[in-house]
């Protein structure tokens, strides 16, 4: 049987006792810690460290913002509001676990194509930057606004012509949920400036999920271009302009690792010639994947060992419930590897091809195909990487009566 | 802009006041009842109906099982236990949703390749019998009888050699997770026959989500072989044999209706002409899909609608956290509609083109694409049928902060 190739496990992560190490503890050690598995494991140092990366690159004058659809584990988003300078949540939901966190609603931008009047209401009368989707969206909003005697903050989604190339999911171009097109966009802006809102400026975002620097260069400047323009139509100056993300990290084998300095050099270059419209402008980009991603684990107990017509599975106490994307089942056409390793064997060499399937009963419960791993037993703990955002949360968790994983971070 | 077709909108809805209607219930009813959108209803007459269907087209010795997992809303539970003859559960987290609905243990089988020794020692204990997936489990669930003083009811998943051909998923022939080779499952049964456990039998599962006749009537005769041959090298009497599932219900445009009544028909001559080593066998089949599937609505608001590029969106309240199968996201390659109306003008004349799109930031959160249906404005509902298996526990719910839809059985 021929090995499929796993993703590459992302740098940062230690040896201890020949167990995989995350904040200095072992494998063994952050399992009894968590009580059980499956685990999630977010290492505070990684989150860390890929802040100071993107603030070593970026240009200064470039806010960074966490999107916290990608983890809104609370200690995760405590941990965040000490290190970025904006948050974007996505719901009502997500603007509850924000300020159950005691992140400051003035940080935060709403964006989402269908906030219902109850969300829209919650973040005015907090103050939160709502990104408008639609005219219709912004017409509600200004209603109530007046309604609740709160000036709604107000920012607009732009649905640019240009899509970012290459992204895993595009976000512009063409018709889209997102957003307004971006001819719209000059009225709907002087409608709600008329209308007495506080202007909070624009929103681009254009993909995400790219590993190509050239690529989100060319967004980027694209984007900024735009706003430009559409400043100068508007006829009023811009105070914000998110710039949206779209930077990718590596899952798969033949993913190649975005090129973060050149990415800023290009920025810094733009802004340093920046047309005279966005001067004044708070510029930010919005991350989440990015920064979250590749900071996490899954840690899953071996249940059975078993051969099947000369294949050896591994079969896990955890599975698809917890890791959708990591079972090629979620926006994917073929499934790919991702970073798998056996945790309490770190390092060691691979001496066999395994199947490493979870626990449901189902053929789509797959965490890697013939991957090249160390020989490994009932009780030993499978570790799948790039678990740290669209992991826990973007997984039925409640599928064949699982439940959720524990969540950890060291 | 070329419509793409929708899927087949099940039998047995009603209209009412030109409103979708489940249990005399128009849309609005539904709604007001519930107390908000979005919203699972399931159908008690269609649940009814169904069983009656089965009843009617199988033989009567053949024993129908209900595979919780499709649904295990609560009412559903206890409205299915008057109805079935048996359960299947797949997790721990689904033997305590049983007992908590009530079902007798006796009447449950619990297979899944991962189950840990928690879970097999609360099956034990509580009289349910295992359909045991690994010789590993078999010395495990062994291991637990003694220490518990609870003799194991103990059966066997068999991985046949042969598949169910066209099923959506296969579960049988090749190297696979589920059940032990058939070749090993003599020896195996005699081990644990002599070991002291209850012998339940087999459990020949062969795939799922077949709509043609023709190859389940295959599948369950090359089953009906198996166990044949199976007790034959086993030397006991065999006392029961699940074989399985597979009937499939139509999701698109181009499925076609599977053919109940040619199923039952050939399943009654193969009885009529048992092996003998089959004649005192105790026989059922599992369903869950089928079943359930169909008697189910998934109905969700529409809180925007917006125009792009010449394209019309419906952006509703619910979306694939709650519906990830019908966004085309969970084991499928293309993209394709589900059966999708306009609730509250159900049978009205289609009149546009449009996308039905959910509130969440992704691209991902489809519910149709191109769909031809009547004029539908903001607080209009949309309905998705076929929601009735694998919808609410199948789905991200937590995704993007959203939490769970409503459940309703009338």
């Amino acid at each position: 049987m021929k090995p499929k190739a796993l993703g590459p496990i992302p740098a940062g992560f230690e040896t201890k006792d020949g167990e995989l190490a995350i904040g200095g503890l072992s494998t063994t050690q952050l399992v009894e810690k968590a009580g059980s598995t499956p685990l999630f494991v977010y290492s505070s140092a990684l989150l860390e460290q890929r802040v100071q990366q993107l603030r070593d690159a970026l240009p200064d004058r470039l806010g960074l913002n966490y999107a916290i659809k990608a983890n809104p584990y609370e200690p995760v988003l405590k941990l965040m509001s000490g290190l970025v300078d904006g948050f974007d949540i996505a719901s009502g939901g997500e603007l509850d676990m924000a300020v159950a966190a005691g992140l400051d609603p003035a940080r935060i931008s709403f964006a989402g194509p269908g906030k219902r009047d109850d969300e829209l209401e919650a973040a005015i009368v907090a103050g939160v930057t709502l990104n408008l989707e639609s005219e219709g969206e912004a017409r509600r909003a200004l209603a109530i606004g007046e309604r609740t005697g709160h000036t709604p903050k107000l920012a607009i989604r732009v649905n640019p012509d240009f899509e970012l190339r290459g992204s895993g999911m595009k976000m512009g171009g063409g018709a889209k949920p997102f957003g307004i097109d971006q001819e719209r966009v000059p009225a709907l802006a002087r409608e709600i400036i008329a209308a007495g809102a506080e202007w909070r400026g624009l929103h681009i975002f254009t993909g995400s999920q790219a590993l190509e620097a050239e690529a989100i260069i060319e967004a980027q400047s694209n984007v900024l271009d735009l706003a430009a323009q559409l400043t100068r139509e508007i006829g009023h100056p811009l105070p914000k302009l998110n710039m949206g993300g779209g930077f990718g990290i590596q899952y798969f084998s033949n993913d190649k690792r975005l090129d973060l300095k050149a990415v800023g050099d290009a920025l810094k270059a733009k802004i340093a010639d920046l047309p005279d419209e966005l001067r004044d402008t708070e510029l930010c980009i919005e991350l989440g994947r990015y920064l979250a991603g590749e900071a996490g684990v899954y840690l899953t107990r071996i249940v059975d060992r078993k051969v099947s017509h000369g294949e050896t599975f591994l079969i896990t106490d955890g599975g698809l419930h917890h890791q959708l994307a990591a079972s090629g089942n979620f926006g994917t056409v073929v499934r790919r590897n991702y970073p798998v390793a056996i945790a309490n064997h770190f390092g060691a060499e691979a001496t066999e091809i395994v199947n490493v399937v979870g626990c449901l009963c189902t053929p789509l419960d797959r965490l890697s195909d013939r991957a090249e791993l160390p020989r490994a037993d009932v009780d030993d703990i499978v570790a799948v990487f790039c678990a740290g955002a669209y992991g826990a949360t973007a997984s039925p968790s409640a599928f064949l009566g699982q439940g959720p994983a524990w969540e950890m971070l060291v």
